[in-house]
């Protein structure tokens, strides 16, 4: 096979089903938050699932290694970003299992219409524009910060396109916690499960998963805090498990 | 001095200051959440703190212990209940420091005014209806089901008592941490610091601590989690801390 790599990008393993992805040498880079998600979020058997935001494409790839789902769809704004995540989906040879649209999340519900999808995953922007410096790299800038998506557009459109009863799975900041819980019962997604991340077991939560079901009454399961470091420079087991190690 | 104690009850230690608690032999005792609760709130010098459904007055008297509060009052509905706490208070010669009200949470606001405490803490009724059986001992039931209160009372109440910028401090269940965090909101209470309460470190929560803020800003710390038990019988260190041990 040709592998089609553009000036600057480089390939790297995902240590799942052999599978690689495309990234930019010195662009964003999927961080342990894509991981962590998609070691979170559970797709069935027979089911559809929409990554909001994409970027490399790593969430669908991954999803598609780990679960049974039958289908996978990545949509992402930015031309370069969509265009190496369809070419790391061919590299891997999925192109009958994920399909990568390029297009603006605020329009998701307008593009692929309400209640398609079984499951919506999202690892979007992190900071709105009260907290942290804005990276003067574009790209990276449209990644992290709320410039071109907000949280509410990304609950909004993910609620849309989820059939009654489907699963919202978002990695975010819980600095953001009270926002990213008002915003879901808004929209009547309703929080039903949440993993706290703490780099350290005895340090604040730097992350959080969560997830949320279309229709949901209310009642939320707490799980076990995900622990990622056991020491200084020494993951945890479930950290090597969830990046397969 | 002469301890006032009626039929079926007895004196336990707090370990705090040489302070004691009246509590019925085979009633209802305070539980680790009032503990937790009393470690995991703030009462600064010079302020005043209140106390919704105090029960045997655990909270009240464990802050006099821990903080520099100036003065702490416990409001309770139930008669036994109230009388056990006011004898307590006493029993410890904490007459002038701590005030014991016999009254009903939903009417807090009318009993002592808006903007009348710089603090409000309480561990309240855990249970709706939807979930659990009903303890056939009344007095139990009371405290454990919202037999007499619902949480939005009991948030609606603390949102009125507390003056702007003051502080709201509940222990609860996770399973209802999107209704507590509905309800916080709807009363212009910030939930500002949450701290997910797990027996084990690899055991779901089973109590959350949350601080809220009258009138703050949006932006919540998730502390590192409070692991009960080392190892099956054993407590944590941070445990034996909060107790004082």
């Amino acid at each position: 096979m040709i592998i089609n790599l553009k000036e600057h990008e480089r390939i790297d393993e995902l240590h799942r089903n052999g599978y690689r992805i495309i990234q930019k040498e010195n662009g964003f880079c999927f961080g342990m938050d894509a991981v962590l998600l998609s070691g979170f979020a559970d797709v069935r058997p027979g089911e559809k699932a929409l990554d909001l935001g994409t970027g490399t494409g790593i969430i669908p790839i991954l999803l598609e290694a780990k679960t049974k789902g039958e289908h996978f769809t990545g949509l992402e704004i930015q031309e370069e970003m969509a265009d190496m995540a369809s070419r790391s989906v061919e590299l891997n040879g999925l192109k009958d299992r994920i399909d990568i649209i390029r297009g603006d999340i605020k329009e998701a519900g307008l593009i692929f219409g309400g209640a398609s999808f079984d499951v919506v995953t999202t690892n979007p922007p992190y900071m709105n524009d009260c907290h942290g410096l804005k990276n003067p790299d574009e790209a990276k800038a449209i990644a992290r910060h709320e410039v071109l998506c907000t949280l509410d557009d990304v609950v909004r459109e993910g609620a849309r396109v989820l059939r009654p009863g489907g699963r919202f799975y978002m990695v975010h900041r819980p600095h953001r916690l009270i926002e990213i819980i008002t915003a879901l019962t808004a929209y009547r997604l309703e929080p039903k499960r949440m993993k706290l991340v703490h780099p350290f077991v005895d340090k604040e939560a730097n992350m959080v998963l969560i997830e949320a079901v279309r229709g949901g009454r209310s009642m939320i399961k707490v799980e076990k805090p995900l622990i990622v470091y056991r020491e200084q420079g020494v993951y945890t087991d479930e950290i090597y498990d969830i990046y397969g190690y």
